[in-house]
């Protein structure tokens, strides 16, 4: 990329007429809360720019169909280039966003700089091994495509290692599966784990039972679920435990070794061996939410429109202003106010996972999909409601329920303090994911795989793939 | 595993009973040619082991959709032990073989050794760069699934820098796609990218238009498809120039480098600035040919049934005759007889890739998936004959004819000695592959893909997966 650091570059680069006099956008990250956003402003006069290090949209709420091989990645992906395809004042720029220049309004990337009038920072969030990132590769966690590979490929290499073990606790240790947090995505992982070990795999050994597979659900909280009310909790522990699921909540994770995992649960602490820990802790938000506390202020000079920017401000090298970075909670996401912006910057909005948006009960929204999916379309919203002039009341998030599942037919879902399980939570949980899937082209394919793999209890997505498996560690 | 290198594992392990007084085959390889031995073994009282690196058999031909993103890793696999998980009398061991000691009549592992009665080597090929294997990091071939992932993420990747370019001769580089390698795979790949750079991607880009990027194939021979009859030959090169394709002939590969690959056509030397070459020109047996070449005759202390197998042979320490390993043509494919056996060694036979078969002319069969399948199929009657003391006529490959496809509807065929070309051609082809993928559970749904791609012009599985593909080196 030419002169990328020297200046900034237009969004849309040496097109000419495209940008001009129009109120820029741009827009870091293609997940839930910045594809939303992106799509929302089609019809508004101004440029968007998405910036993503990744060429697709990830529907992670199914990623965990992808670490247990029923569906491949493609199914669940999209590309954004694709999504926008028909969005003329739409871009992408596939690279990576690692500063924001608040002073300078632009995005720093790792080749370059972009400019903006407006940003929406829609960078999520990655995985939390408080202070143990040491863990990361023995307990990997599942955000991206790769993770989930990854994932599949451990699980089916340990029934494989199984298989030519003769060893009994060698076997065991092969074919006990941890799996730390039970979240939603705890629970689908634990829930899909058991019926790989008792269908998928049924008569695909000669020497071991798939059956006799171990799956441990760690919480440390006191119950499964936590966020949800206490009844559904017992509803998904009963449904758990009913596909052979053994649950030890009040277990924190003291150590992570290749060939074990050791609990702490009251004063007792445990070993166990194990070949196959999966992450389904914790979250901390993206870097970019270190890269916006420490922010400035813009200055004056740097406001002026798109054909300026390529010439360096003179006042960008020393502060406008007092520092006046966001504050960050606990886990690195960016404290907003009502309308979604960073406090004394209006122009920078923060949605999504890396968001702390307080809700009407003062605590934060939830980082899951339907919010960031929301905060997308409000900040579309609002940006359209600023270029009239006008302002907008601040976001509140409709919450229409929250809902997890557990296995074929299993499921739990609190909508609007309707509380249901089993098989019709299942089909609610399903008509939801149907709901939002449907909206890319192509993902009808998707019900068909699914549906397929439902009847005939097949995964048929169960490669090991990546990194040459052999040969086995047993 | 357990004592891995003093004797050898029983081919079903400890699991007694199920081995014992029964014939022992070994088959090192599930592409086609072992698949098929194994699934027409299913009635005989034989015991069967497919030992195979991976834990799926592949559908190779259609590797190039995968490549190219149309068609997920999953479509076309289906794991072996899932082919397998009904037929009693098989075993699946994900190992890799290593070796064959011939005197012992083993298999030996990375991790451990298998005895066997009668030995099926279907070990296939991978690329052949000809004394220049250092190139093939800058122009991988397309053998394995990773191999596919990694030439999709190229070719998205270029066609992403191409769009952040804006020097005319970078982009000109960035959009210039180099397949070398006329057969078969070269077609498909270079037909099918004209497709992605006219069709697919034709709304995606803002700065770029993909109709601009440069498909060349190079052949060393004066045509394309040398095997083929020359008018089909003629018909091709018809199709390709129709697409935009850019065929060179009489064209020889004498340097790739990052970022240009240099030819010499007669006297004339050239230089092409390119970022993504795709190696399509040849392959080389894979090493268990030079093993059997190295192999020595079994000696008769080794001849004991299973349970004598675990105590080393006295005699296998020193040769028990001279020495008389298999005979390679040029690019190690071990010379076979009319039924597939090493010379030499009766129990040794050797199918698909691997093998030079000479055909009813005296020529080498063809690397293709029919010879391999029929191979399979004839050296299962030919174990089941052996167990009954008889024998069979050498092994004649019935030849139904060849098939290349280029693009959306264009295909030519030759079907004994019928030759067809354009939408006829390709019809065949989809109706033969068709036929061979459908009897793989869950292979509907790669038609329903497939037949959704052909209507919508859309590949939705352009994803750049793998090692983090940023920042784009420009």
């Amino acid at each position: 990329m030419e002169a990328p650091s020297a200046g900034a570059q237009c969004p849309c680069g040496r097109q000419s007429g495209r940008c001009e006099g129009r109120h820029r956008v741009v827009i870091v990250g293609g997940g839930f809360g910045g594809l939303y956003a992106a799509l929302s402003l089609r019809r508004e006069p101004v440029h968007v720019t998405m910036i993503d290090q990744r060429n697709f949209h990830l529907f992670q709420p199914l990623l965990y169909q992808v670490a247990t091989g029923g569906l491949s990645p493609a199914n669940i992906a999209a590309p954004l280039r694709a999504i926008l395809s028909r969005q003329d004042n739409a871009c992408v720029l596939l690279a990576e966003a690692t500063g924001i220049d608040a002073e300078k309004r632009q995005v720093i990337l790792s080749d370059g700089a972009v400019s903006y009038d407006t940003l929406i920072v829609a960078a999520g969030a990655s995985h939390h091994y408080f202070g143990n990132e040491h863990w990361q590769p023995l307990a990997p966690g599942l955000k991206t495509v790769e993770d989930a590979t990854e994932i599949r490929r451990r699980i089916l290499l340990a029934f494989e290692a199984a298989e030519r073990t003769f060893d009994a606790d060698k076997r065991r240790a092969w074919l006990t599966f941890v799996i730390v947090g039970a979240g939603p995505t705890g629970l689908e992982l634990a829930g899909t784990l058991s019926e790989i070990a008792h269908d998928t795999l049924k008569r695909d050994f000669r020497h071991i039972n798939p059956a006799d597979a171990q799956i441990l659900l760690l919480e440390g909280a006191d119950r499964v679920l936590p966020p949800f009310p206490s009844d559904l909790s017992a509803a998904a522990a009963a449904a758990l435990s009913r596909l052979g699921v053994t649950v030890r909540t009040g277990a924190m994770v003291t150590d992570v070794r290749l060939d074990a995992v050791t609990i702490r649960a009251g004063e007792a602490t445990e070993t166990i061996s194990t070949h196959t820990v999966i992450w389904a802790a914790g979250v901390k938000a993206s870097p970019l939410g270190q890269v916006l506390a420490d922010a400035r202020r813009p200055c004056a000079e740097a406001r002026r429109p798109c054909a300026e920017a390529r010439r360096p401000c003179a006042e960008a090298r020393r502060p406008c202003a007092e520092a006046t970075g966001a504050e960050l909670d606990r886990t690195g996401r960016v404290l907003v106010e009502g309308d979604c912006s960073v406090p004394g910057h209006p122009d920078i909005l923060v949605i999504g996972d890396l968001a702390h948006h307080a809700g009407a009960d003062g605590k934060p929204l939830p980082a899951v999909a339907p919010v960031a999916m929301q905060q997308g379309r409000y900040v579309a919203r609002l940006i359209r409601a600023r270029l009239r002039g006008k302002s907008l009341p601040p976001f509140r998030y409709r919450d229409r329920g929250m809902m997890a599942t557990i296995g074929r037919a299993a499921a739990v879902a609190d909508i609007k303090g309707l509380r249901v399980t089993g098989y019709p939570a299942w089909l609610a949980w399903l008509f939801v994911h149907l709901m939002y899937l449907v909206q890319f082209e192509n993902r009808q394919l998707v019900f068909l795989q699914w549906g397929w793999s439902y009847f005939t209890r097949n995964r048929a997505a169960r490669l090991i793939t990546g990194e040459s498996p052999l040969p086995l560690d047993l």
